[in-house]
This record gives structure tokens, C-alpha cells and sequence, in this order.
């Protein structure tokens, strides 16, 4: 029998009704919210979070990144994930607490371009894995002096990690093994799949070896084609420009700095003396004040004072984009297209504040492009921080830019049907996502343009070299139809003259070949003139 | 400068790194997640948040809710916000949980048919007034004994609230009454504004009161219609069906039953003997094990037992419907159309596990339907266990039945143009939400199927309302018409007959009146015959 409150509930009664809830036991009612909600999506974003801490951990270390990923189906929507890597490794003082406690991590604070999250990534995935099969997660790490192994889950009533079977080692290991098991997820090979995010992890991330070994035990290997580790993002303090008054209290709060004016200098991005003498005009109080006791409509005055002063435009310095050259190298290796355009722009602004970088490459031909019903349709890849976005393409900047060009005027008539793959990465950090799923990225003003000046800078390389390949095409054409007429011509001529009509067959062909090569010597010196016109 | 990190980081310096967050600090970084996001949906939140709590608070308390909302624009883009209840009011030592520490509440782990959420809404709306004016919330309450006045804030760290200012009060109060500001929040009239959303509140929940000053001090007082408090909803077991290996053994961790067969007995819906004998020969062990003890293989076990034996469906009696005449009230009452038809339909289950039961109201003509640019358009009222949902419409089940119906088959000729105001509201203990937004409702094809029913239902009763004012509209023109030429045709009988005029024109008149009555009752009769037909 269901019990029945029915009487009244007084406000004393309430209090012993009151319960504290660990944020573990938040997050297993709201698996969503970690991205781990539908069958095929759960596994994706499974595989995105232990290869996105893998890669970090090489990087932070200096170790040119090898990843090793096996999905293996146990039972239909059951399946175990292996991933390795030859990172540093984890202690046991560390493990616990990066694979078996939400909200624990090392990259909670910092303002630095990142690929992860808030220290919910790993440990979400442990808890999927305890609920869905009630199995620990398995680890085997070592850093080339111990090695041990171990199980890991949480205590979901207190948010804490439980190790059992611990077990120190012989063997030397450098690196991290994770194996777990989780049911009701599915493995698909399509576009929103582990097969396709290693794919364009890979591509984004041309340092980085990954292997992988599907549940049909099809194997794949993407090999790095770079041997440079890219250098470490540097942290970056914030603009003023970009802070909100609750950030500059938070600040204030944690600063070594004794004085507001020496707060300001030390703690923000281009503040000089020259701002800080204005500042010093704009605001009530004396910035000589301990910025631990600033008040908050103090903290208001400097906001307001910020947006009046002007500064120089945020550093740039701090971002890292993958670069050109690695970007063709990558495309070139793992999409084997016919031809490549490939842009990095340079660095700009969104908000006044907040620093960003778009790199566009436009792969045309050959492998380029994605096969559906037999048909080569258009592949548009995006990133952000060298991440693949798989999901939410509608809601995204970069869909919308690419969309709003008029492809036709770069000599493509049906983007749709067209055997491109156009790959977007965006470089900030802070990333504009539209939410917390971390799919699509904001439509800023700023991001917008830069995105499209980027895709039409490829689209005109694309464009040219679709235009060459056609008058290519042309004048094929034209000499096969010429060459064809020949033979009767000459037959024709050499009846009129009486002279060989060998002879007269060869002279035609040497005539129609000349004639062909002027103009195309023609084109290109109309061409060389545009360049020069559209460069001046 | 910049801070660099260029040397290698190992994994024992890693150790210092990690961090440890609380829950309030994530969320402060992911206020989207509480739906806190966007100027116009977190003031709209903001109201949602408070006016739940209140209403559920008096409910519990069987106080019939009187509740005012009074929102301040005090500078563009920064209002205040005042809403004060009837209800129990807070304690000292509740006052602080209540309203200033997350994930913290009574609502949590209760299976229970409910508004609310789970211990974030009203201290994450504390957390969002600090973040934006660095103030804290203002409360008074009192419980008809003691009354006092305090500010709450949160100390984000810690997750704990801060109380300040608290002061006894002499005079008597009986309620809550809370005062806060928000920045960077937006005050609008529309669909998707405060003033809506707390219409269609009243609407719901027609035993409840509802005052509410716009920002431009108009007011608006949303009456109650009915003097009965709802029955409160039972607390319901789950039913076999419907529960996860998971839920299983935290179920078997918490039960007060010594052995496996009285803990199935006892905290399961519609678990009879017959259906534990067949449990027991489909399972490896023993049912006399304590439940404690209960291990995740033999749990899996149960599970899958559950679903080879066959159950009654679950209990729907824990649900708790508006009710038919009490929608019609207060639809009358603050739509006044010209004619409604309301329908509430049996409960069912949707993936064998979970009850939920459809209420549809359609209100035509009137004041039924929004008015857009002078236009009168359909209006879509959507609700989940009575709470208005006004975002994400296009993702959700109620929209989706609507636009799946052809409604020109209902004399609906063109709906998106139709003074119509649909009323849809899901009743469940576990409404399928699509995401945490809770802001639509997810596609099961049983719900969808009731949706529909009932869109057809009540289709059915407009359609013979909208016939029946057609026939009235064609016998009118009919009659004028025919009167139109009594006259000449009067006139010219008398040339013919010689019989007076004007005793004809008054023959000819009610001979008309005779024809079309006898018409009219024809088809009453027609529409007699095909109800019992429908009926029989």
C-alpha cells in the first residue's frame, strides 16, 4: 500500500524532512547534463573523455601522445571501452581522485585554452559504468618507477572514491589503462560515431597516434604526421574588458597584490599606468585600498570604469592554433583529397574581451567528402580547441557560416552534393557554447565574420582550382573535337591539293595544339593580372 | 606576463594540482543548467522557482495558496523581485537550506507526483542574485508563532548558506516573503514573460490565488476558482517494470524487510504471491538472503525476471488530475471563450513501467486564442504536473500531437489562424522530460497516443460547435434570403389571385419559418442517430 501524508506538515516537522544530497547523487538523476544521455551519444562522449584527458596529460608532460582505444561488444547494448595511453600516469594518491570524485580536477580554475571540462569527465563515466552494470572501473597506470593496478567507483551518497584490489606491480608501465563496462549504449559506425571522433581528434591533433580496434575488430590506425609536441597554451589573465563585477570580487579575493592599484597592474591583461591614472578619476574611493575589503559597488565603479578607459586589445599570445602546414598534413594523410585550401587567420576579438583564432581547411576531391546511399555528399567537420563537435550542428556558428555563403560564386553549384570536406576548428578560452552539452558554439558577431572571411579565402582557392580542372576539361574537349574532324579534313584537302594527307593530317594536329596552347597561355596572363589587381 | 608552464609536469607534481570543487561553484559556472540563462527565461525562472515552492508549500501545509508577485524595474536590464505566500513558513535552522545551500531540500529522493525540482531552484536563484549585484536575498517568515527578518547569501566554496541581519520580529506574520534583485535579467510582456507564465499557472491550479504588479505597475489578480486544496499525491512504490538494476539494489540497501521476498513484497506496486513463486524459479538464489547482501548479478537476475512475469498494471491512483469541471472553471474564468471542451482521459503507462494520465482542454471563440499583430492565432498552453512550460516547443510531445492531427477535419480549416486556446497538461510521477531544461516532454508513443485521443475528443465537440454556428449562420442567410423576395413574390401572387398583399406576405413569411424549423430538426435528428451509432 502507497503511505498517505495526508495531515498537515508543519514548518517544524519540515526541518527533519531536510536532506543534504552529494553532487554524485545530483548527477546520476541528471546524466544528461554530462553528455551522457542517448545510446549512441553516451558512447561517443564516453571515448571523448578519456582520450581528451589522455591527450592533456601526454601534453602537460611533454610526451608526443600515443592512444590506444578497443570498444568490444559483450552483448547487444553492452559493451567494454579500453583505452591506454603513454602518459605520465596517475598516483595512488591521484587516482581516486581523477576517475572516482566529480567535481575534482586540476583544470577547474585556470584560464587556459583547454580541451576538458571541470573535473566531471572521467568520474561521470566511472558512475555510468557503476549503474549500468555495477562494475568498477579497471585501472592499470604506472610513471616508469611504480606501477600497481586497481578498481575504482564512487560512494555516490558522499561523492567520494572506493579503490579496492589494489596491487602493486612488477612490470614497468608508463602511462594509464583504463577498461570499463557499460550497458545500454550502442556502437554506430556513422558521423556520430567513435570511429569518426577519433578520425577528426586525429586530424586535429596531428601530433597524436591513435589506434583503434571496433567491436567487428576492424582495426584503424592514425598516424601522427607531426613530431612536435604544439607549445603549452599559456594561462592568460583576464581582460578588463571581458570581467563581470562577481569575477573582480573573486579576484580581488585570491590576489597576492595588497593594493587595488597594484591588484589591477598585476592581475589583469594590458592594464597600464596610463588606465589606472583614468581609473583612479572614474571611481569613489582610493585605489590604494586592500582589494580583499572592496566592496561591491566599488567593484562596480572599476566595471563601469573599464568599459570608459580604452585598452589595448586583449593578448593573443596565449592561443594555439594548430598551424597551416599541420592542418594539410593531417587532411592530406587521413581525408586524401585532390586539392587543399587551408587558412589560419589571425587572431581576434569577440566582446571586446574575449581573444579567438578560426583555422579553415577546404578539401575538395579524391576521398574528400562523406558517401551516403553511394552518393558523395559535403563533410563539414567542427572543432573547438582541437575538439570534434559531433553533435547540435544546427544550433552551430560555424553550420550557419557555412550556409550563409553563396557557394556558387566559388564554382560550386550544389554545396550539398559536392565532394568537399570543409573543417573548422575555433581557438579560445573561452569558447561561446550555446549550452552545457559543449556542441555548438555561439553565433558572436565577431566569430561569425572571421568564419566566413576564412571559408571564402579557401572557397577562392577551391574556386580556381575547380575553374583550371574545368578549362582543363574545355580544351580536352576541344581537341578531341577537333582531332576528330581531322582525319575527314585532311581526306577533304588532300583531294583539293593532291598533298599526302598524312602529311596534311599531322600539319592540322600541330596547328590545333598550337592554337590550344595560346590560349591557354591567354587565360593565365588574364589571370596573373586579376591576381595582382585583387593582392594591390 | 603570462605564466608559462613549459617543463615537464609530473605525475607526483600533479598531485598538488588537484582541486576540489563544490557544487555551488560549478553551477555558478553553469547557471544554463538551472535554466538560468538568457535575459527573458531567468527572470521567468526566477518567478517559476519561487511561485513552485510557495505552491507546494501551502499545499503540503492544506493552506489555500494566496500568493503575490511584485517584480521592480530599478535601471534597465536590474530588477527586484518580491513574492510572499501564506504558506507554513521557514524555521531558523530551515531557512538557511531552504534558500541558501544547493542540492539540499525535501523533495529529492521522494517518488511522489511533483512540481518542484530537487533542491537547486531557490538557492540557485540566491546564487544568481549574489553573482550579479553581489547582494545577498531578504526574507521574512513567520508561522503564526514566531517571526523573524534575515539576508541569505551563499558562500560559493563551501556550498553553505550565510546568514545575516537576523532579526526577531514582534508582529505577526504567516508565510514566506522573499525579496531579492537580478541583473542582467529582462522584463517582457509576451508568451515567454512572467506575467504569462504565472496566467497559466492559475489556470492549473485553480484553488490558488495569484496577485501579481508588472514592472509598470499594472496589476493583474488571477482569482481562485475552487475552495478545495488538491488531494496531495501518495508517495508511490515502483512498479517491476519500470526499475533499473540500479534503483534495485539502492532500493535493497535502504529497505527495512530482513529477506529478499518481503523486501519484493513490500516495496514494489502489484507484487503479489504468484508473481514471487514465479520470481523465485527464475532466479539462482535463494529469496530468504538479506536484500543487503543482495549482489549486482543476482539483482540483474530480479530484473529480468520482472520481465518475463507478468504484473497488473501500475496503481495509477497516486496521480493526481486537475479534474474536468475545475479546468473549465477556471478556463472560463481567464481565457472566457465562447465554448470549451474538456477532456480527462484514463491514466496509462507509458514503457509498461510508469502511469501518467492526459487532461486537453480546447477553447474556441471568445477570448480564446493570442492576438499577434492584430491577428487572432492559436494559443498552445503546455503543462507537466500543472507547471506551465513555456520554452522548447518545438522539441516537445504536446506540440508534436498538435501538428500531427488534421484538424480540417474537425471544421478547423486553418488552425495556426484559429481563436483557439489549446490546454494540455501530463500528469506523472516521472514525466519523460527530453532534457534537463524540463521545458519539454519527450515523445513516448503511449503519451503521444493519449495526446492525440484527447486532441480528437475534444476536436470532435468543437467541430459540432463550429457546424452547429454554420447551419445557424446558412438558415440566417436562408431566412434573409427568402424574406428578401416575399415582398414581389407577395405581389405578385395578389396580381394573379387578387388576395391581399400584405396576408400573403405574412402566409409566405411563415411558411419559410415552417420549412427552415423543419430542416433544422431533421438534422438534429441525423446528429442524434450518428451519436448513438458513435456511441453504441
Amino acid at each position: 500500500m502507497a503511505r498517505e501524508f495526508e495531515r498537515e506538515i508543519t514548518a517544524k516537522e519540515l526541518e527533519q524532512h531536510f536532506k543534504e544530497h552529494s553532487v554524485a547523487e545530483f548527477f546520476k538523476k541528471n546524466m544528461q547534463m554530462l553528455g551522457l544521455t542517448g545510446k549512441i551519444r553516451t558512447l561517443t562522449t564516453i571515448i571523448h573523455e578519456y582520450v581528451t584527458n589522455s591527450i592533456d596529460a601526454c601534453e602537460d608532460a611533454r610526451i608526443l601522445p600515443e592512444i590506444e582505444v578497443r570498444i568490444s561488444e559483450l552483448a547487444p547494448f553492452y559493451y567494454e571501452v579500453m583505452v591506454k595511453d603513454n602518459g605520465p600516469g596517475l598516483t595512488k594518491t591521484t587516482v581516486g581522485k581523477a576517475l572516482g570524485k566529480l567535481l575534482a580536477g586540476t583544470k577547474f580554475h585556470r584560464l587556459i585554452q583547454s580541451r576538458g571540462q571541470q573535473g566531471i569527465g572521467a568520474a561521470g563515466v566511472t558512475m555510468l559504468s557503476q549503474i549500468t552494470t555495477g562494475q568498477p572501473i579497471k585501472v592499470l597506470t604506472g610513471n616508469g618507477k611504480e606501477t600497481f593496478a586497481c578498481e575504482i567507483s564512487i560512494d555516490v551518497r558522499k561523492n567520494e572514491p572506493k579503490i579496492a584490489n589494489m596491487q602493486d606491480l612488477k612490470k614497468e608501465f608508463r602511462g594509464l589503462l583504463i577498461k570499463a563496462r557499460f550497458k545500454d549504449v550502442k556502437y554506430v559506425k556513422g558521423e556520430q560515431g567513435p570511429a569518426e571522433y577519433l578520425r577528426r581528434t586525429a586530424i586535429a591533433n596531428p601530433h597524436v597516434t591513435i589506434k583503434f580496434i571496433d567491436p567487428n575488430k576492424e582495426k584503424f590506425v592514425f598516424k601522427r604526421t607531426v613530431q612536435q609536441i604544439p607549445a603549452k597554451p599559456k594561462e592568460v589573465k583576464p581582460h578588463p574588458k571581458g570581467v563581470t563585477v562577481d569575477e573582480l570580487i573573486t579576484l580581488a579575493k585570491h590576489t597576492k597584490a595588497k593594493k587595488v592599484v597594484s591588484f589591477l597592474k598585476n592581475d589583469f591583461d594590458r592594464m597600464g599606468e596610463k588606465a589606472i591614472q583614468e581609473i583612479s578619476k572614474l571611481v569613489s574611493f582610493d585605489l590604494n585600498k586592500d582589494p580583499a575589503q572592496l566592496r561591491w559597488h566599488e567593484a562596480e565603479e572599476l566595471v563601469k570604469a573599464f568599459k570608459k578607459v580604452n585598452f589595448l586589445a586583449p593578448r593573443t599570445d596565449a592561443l594555439r592554433p594548430i598551424g597551416k602546414e599541420r592542418i594539410e598534413k593531417a587532411m592530406k594523410s587521413i581525408v586524401e583529397p585532390e586539392f587543399i585550401a587551408v587558412v589560419t587567420r589571425n587572431p581576434q576579438v569577440y566582446r571586446g574581451g574575449f581573444p579567438f583564432q578560426v583555422e579553415v581547411a577546404i578539401a575538395y576531391g579524391g576521398k574528400a567528402g562523406k558517401i551516403i546511399n553511394g552518393q558523395k555528399k559535403i563533410e563539414i567537420m567542427r572543432f573547438a580547441n582541437r575538439v570534434p563537435l559531433l553533435f547540435d550542428a544546427g544550433g552551430c556558428a560555424i553550420t550557419k557560416a557555412v550556409n550563409s555563403i553563396d557557394w556558387r560564386r566559388y564554382n560550386i553549384k550544389d554545396i550539398e552534393n559536392t565532394p568537399l570536406t570543409i573543417f573548422v576548428n575555433l581557438i579560445s578560452v573561452f569558447v561561446p557554447y550555446t549550452s552545457a552539452g559543449k556542441q555548438a558554439i555561439a553565433d558572436e558577431e565577431e566569430i561569425m565574420e572571421e568564419l566566413r572571411l576564412a571559408l571564402m579565402d579557401c572557397g577562392r582557392r577551391i574556386s580556381k582550382y575547380i575553374a583550371g580542372k574545368q578549362r582543363e576539361y574545355e580544351r580536352k574537349m576541344k581537341k578531341e573535337t577537333f582531332f576528330k574532324y581531322i582525319p575527314e579534313v585532311a581526306e577533304a584537302l588532300h583531294k583539293v591539293t593532291k598533298e599526302n594527307s598524312e602529311m596534311l593530317k599531322k600539319r592540322l594536329e600541330r596547328l590545333v595544339l598550337e592554337r590550344l596552347k595560346l590560349e591557354e597561355k591567354e587565360v593565365d596572363d588574364n589571370e596573373k593580372k586579376g591576381k595582382t589587381a585583387e593582392e594591390s
